[in-house]
């Protein structure tokens, strides 16, 4: 029999169809003969070609050249920084602005063919750094209300470039989208004096099938309402609303369970397109009690229809206790 | 310089990537060799093939066993009717309920390879004539909320059938996104005393460029605020709440504008996958002032990624402007 679930912390329902319901395997993609090479000249972001991005705005490495890391303007942004960006106040019906904001791509390494999951923790950390560092500079900016942090690999996942990046839109308004869900976490604060995420790790612990591993600090599930085979989420035990809170000495358990989930769910799934966000409270709602940051990571295995465009409920083919026990166990 | 658009009917924000627009021309598809026959031995959809799909619930045709049109249940439903889908009243944290609903598949035609766009305007009405019948007898069931009729056609919008045939779910529950769109018509409605999509239809129509066509009754747009490239409404000159209660006489405008609107973006664009929904007010908001119903259609020319699966805000390559011309004058 089918179910319908709802998430705890947006409200949204689901539907887990259980009636074309697929086992674990069945997501499992063929393995690819292709491999990815750890240099390509004509890659933008492959060292050499330095001057195919815009300037930099910041590096790791040994300043002499030899960069770790790098992060740059995107060279076709969604959002630019050097224009007003008023909302019109008067306007017929149609209310357009300028499309202010910054976007920027974290180049993740120099080399082309690594990524979270077959890095070393230690390489997973220096990248996490750069979110923080970056999400950090742009709250600053006082003209921007959100700072979202994201990552897509693979086609599917909606990326053309190949070489490991991650990258970072700030905005000028909270989009409804966001808004909704910081609405239902105040709802529930409102009602049981909690953080709704920190009830969701007591009761996720509690159950414990859902639960995929737990690393310093950190607990990775795949979530009881999951929209989508194998979504999963890293929840950090601490609790902070904005993602810019993170306090330095967690980073590394942040970074470890990343690059932990990532390499699993490399390695069982093969290789799958995936996106990855970052879910902050917006820029300025720092040390709130009703918001708790996490991340989220989407496979993009299946494809989203109709049905899901013109309701917004997602139908789920698989378990999430299934899968996490999958996940878990594989 | 990018742009930031706001839907005035769901106050939703879309970015305009002027940095990365592309010209119409760079969506149109290369043409494909492929010509799919007009009937398939081991289609369930195909005629003779009957027993591989449950029971029929109606279908028109000579009543000799030679349909031109038949509904039946989904195989493999998202959700069924025989559950009771009471809501949980005690629940810990995490809320399930059974999976009630209908899903059911509208097998537009016996033939394989006919579809919106390539057919005539009197199949085109077969096939709406039996959308609002569906819609009406699943409306008339107090157990459902929302009647979501829909069509995926192409791989890349989620079918993994090629046969022509719509779609339609009748959920136990208004989903937030649809709650939340109503809520805002609403708004619209209490501050200005009309319908937003009335009004829309008449700003539109003074504005001119985003226009594509008009068939009695019907005016076809590419939206202001629209999501992705050549996204495009239809919407009924006449206001109605429901879908359900658009009148007979007029089921054959809206016939043409779909099949008009199909066969030239199936022209333009080489075939493209492409979702269609029937946005509606829910079930028993009959007469309602604040709701318009209307269709959607979503080509999937792009991939949405990270950004738009953590915003909610779509990132647009292509002013709807343009693609309008190209669609009204190609």
């Amino acid at each position: 029999m089918p179910e319908i679930r709802q998430n705890p912390a947006t409200k949204e329902w689901v539907i887990i169809a259980t009636e074309r319901a697929k086992r674990p395997e069945d997501f499992v993609a063929e393995e690819e003969e292709y491999t990815i090479p750890d240099y390509l000249e004509d890659c933008p972001f492959c060292p050499g070609n330095e001057d195919k991005t815009p300037p930099e705005i910041m590096s790791y490495g040994d300043g002499n050249g030899n960069w770790t890391l790098r992060v740059v303007p995107n060279k076709f942004p969604a959002l630019v920084p050097h224009v007003l960006g008023e909302r019109e106040e008067d306007f017929d019906f149609f209310r357009r602005m300028d499309g202010l904001g910054q976007h920027e791509v974290i180049i993740e390494t120099p080399k082309h063919n690594e990524s979270f999951g077959t890095i070393d923790d230690a390489k997973a950390l220096e990248i996490v750094t750069a979110y923080r560092e970056r999400y950090l500079a742009l709250s600053e900016d006082k003209r921007f209300k959100l700072v979202k942090i994201f990552r897509n690999q693979g086609k599917a996942a909606g990326t053309s470039l190949e070489h490991p990046h991650s990258q970072i839109v700030a905005t000028p308004v909270v989009p409804l989208h966001i808004r909704h869900r910081l609405e239902e976490a105040t709802r529930y604060y409102d009602n049981h004096g909690k953080c709704v995420f920190c009830r969701m790790i007591e009761m996720e612990r509690k159950e414990g099938e859902r639960i995929v591993m737990e690393e310093d600090g950190f607990v990775v599930i795949q979530p009881f309402a999951a929209r989508v085979p194998f979504e999963t989420w890293i929840l950090p035990l601490d609790h902070h609303a904005t993602f810019g809170e993170i306090p330095e000495q967690e980073l590394k358990g942040f970074a470890r369970a990343l690059n932990r989930i990532l390499g699993r769910l490399m390695s069982i799934l093969h290789q799958p397109a995936y996106n990855l966000v970052v879910r902050t409270a917006p820029s300025g709602e720092e040390g709130e009690e009703y918001y708790h940051w996490h991340v989220q990571i989407i496979p993009r295995l299946t494809t989203p229809a109709g049905f899901e465009l013109g309701t917004g409920v997602y139908i789920n083919t698989a378990l999430p206790e299934i899968t996490a026990a999958f996940t878990r166990e594989s």
